[in-house]
């Protein structure tokens, strides 16, 4: 029997149909790598003169870099210009200010996010934190989010590792909802939505698929898709941006694992991932002229991880609805036994 | 320079990146028809066994059929059984109360709903309205939707031209949004917000795909995806299941007519659609036990059309967000202006 569940956070039912409950092997991973020779890849170490001017860079300690940001050649934002809004009829329109860059992860082609020696993907996250933190300076823009596509039917348009920047000048509609389930909680409670979860999720276990002293990473009560998982700081945290080196390297080690048992489970997938910071929500100008920021005691960081091995159709497309043919405690179970080296 | 719509019946932004502004011969379809030989499908003519027990059908008057609806023989959700609703913690579950059908819309395997003739489009239409009706007197369901896919990258997992009912026991988000849009319009204005979406586009033409005496099909103005329609009567209306048998071969006619212009523009593409009718909303029960319902001034049904022409990748999973590389102006000129014969 299929049921249906709730999700607190994206407020969304889903059914989990536990009669078409696939395991790993059933899945058929579509995951593709783009096809795409070494030889062209603007991404790659020797090549930096086919990407737009660098925007920030890790260097190895040798004159070279582990990992850069440069501007999206096809921006689908662009930074220049002020904020224009109108009415079109009845419709609203803006101009497209933002801002879209590329975090290029390493200068080896081959290589993927579970294979990374720590201090690398350490630096991918510091590049993460120090461009969130720049881009949130700029007032004009509301959100900004970091996320990854990998594998061609992840939406990847080349195959050397990278992760992309888009900061948008309006808070975006699920982020939105998010932010207003997560603050009607609090309100009521006075207790971050995000927290009440994971602390019932550590006492059942069911749906844990790694934690350790700094970080959780879950299977979601009502995940959307086979093998979805979360990932969150323990201790209460909104701002993405706020994060130190040491907490970056804690999680470059919790990431890697949850990659690297994800990569062990279900193979190559193709997947994606999506970090929800806060919102850079701005309300008030001091009398210097510097942005006051809310601090949100209702919002806690965290990851969405998507591995993508069913089709999203109409039925999906036109309700918001998903089905989901793999329970979550039983893609939490897979993950946790599988050897993740 | 890329531009911000905003969709006021989703209530969502889009980025409309008229920079990567593609036509029709650049997008790349991966429209492949699922792989199925006719030998062993279960929808075509001869093969009724393999289906579970037929629901309804309509005949062609020689005693064979020209469409039939069979249940969903991996279904989803399921008719038997009461409504069970529990907390689970701080989560919340239902049993998977629905109903799961499918309507085979053609007894021959290669033909496609744009190329049916009219009489047997509008049978499979009949199907839709008859289905719907019969379920909506069930008070345990909240919502029917009627969906279609086409191809593989659609969700499709048989070839043989068919769509889906699904009966579920909560309203979708998405519905349930464009609900609470629609309401709160009506509610300042007294206006039905479809009507008066398609009334600002008649008076543009812009995005008029086809208009005629009783349907109007429209690209929206902050349209999600390239080449996406919407198809919505002219006369307010929000029930589906009280359109009579001449709506319904008006309506096969304007139908066919954008499939058919669909193809001519883009090829045999994955596509979606998926009707959007009110909801089953029982308000009270008479002392005869007969459910009253709401009557929707605010609701007008409507189908969604969707070519699957781009990926969803990690912005659009994670925001909600989604960038469109087609302006919907350019979308519905090529519509308009293609040979659809």
């Amino acid at each position: 029997m299929s049921e249906l569940r709730h999700d607190p956070i994206q407020r969304r039912w889903v059914i989990i149909s536990t009669e078409r409950g696939l395991r790993p092997m059933d899945l058929q991973p579509v995951a593709q790598p783009v096809a795409q020779p070494q030889s062209t890849c603007p991404f790659c170490r020797g090549q930096e003169r086919h990407t737009p001017p660098e925007i920030a860079r890790v260097g190895d300690g040798n004159g070279s870099w582990d990992a850069r940001v440069v501007p999206n050649k096809f921006p689908a934002l662009g930074i220049e210009g002020d904020i224009d809004r109108r009415a079109v009829g009845q419709f609203d329109r803006m101009n497209g200010i933002g801002a879209h860059e590329v975090v290029i992860e390493t200068p080896d082609h081959a290589t993927d996010l579970a294979e990374t020696p720590l201090g690398r993907f350490a630096a991918v996250l510091r590049l993460y934190r120090d461009r969130l933190a720049d881009l949130m300076r700029d007032p004009r823009l509301r959100f900004v989010i970091v996320f990854k596509n990998h594998g061609d039917a992840a939406g990847a348009s080349l195959s050397h590792p990278h992760s992309q920047i888009i900061a948008t000048p309006v808070t975006p509609l699920a982020v939105a909802a998010e932010l207003q389930a997560a603050r009607e909680h609090y309100n009521v409670k006075e207790r971050c939505l995000f927290c009440d979860i994971m602390h019932q999720e550590l006492a059942e276990q069911r749906r844990v698929v790694v934690a350790d002293a700094d970080f959780v990473t879950i299977a979601p009560y009502a995940s959307r898709n086979p093998f979805e998982m979360m990932l969150m700081p323990r201790r209460h945290a909104h701002d993405f941006s706020r994060c130190d080196d040491a907490m970056l390297l804690a999680l470059a080690c919790h990431f890697r694992e949850v990659l690297r048992r994800m990569k062990a489970a279900l193979g190559d997938v193709p997947y994606n991932f999506i970090l929800h910071t806060a919102p850079n929500s701005i309300h008030s100008v001091d009398v210097r002229g510097d942005y006051w920021k809310t601090l949100h005691l209702d919002w806690h960081w965290h990851f969405e991880i998507l591995p993508r091995l069913t089709r999203v159709a109409g039925f999906e497309w036109g309700t918001g609805f998903y089905i989901n043919p793999t329970a979550p405690e039983d893609a939490a179970r897979y993950l946790r036994e599988v050897d993740p080296s």
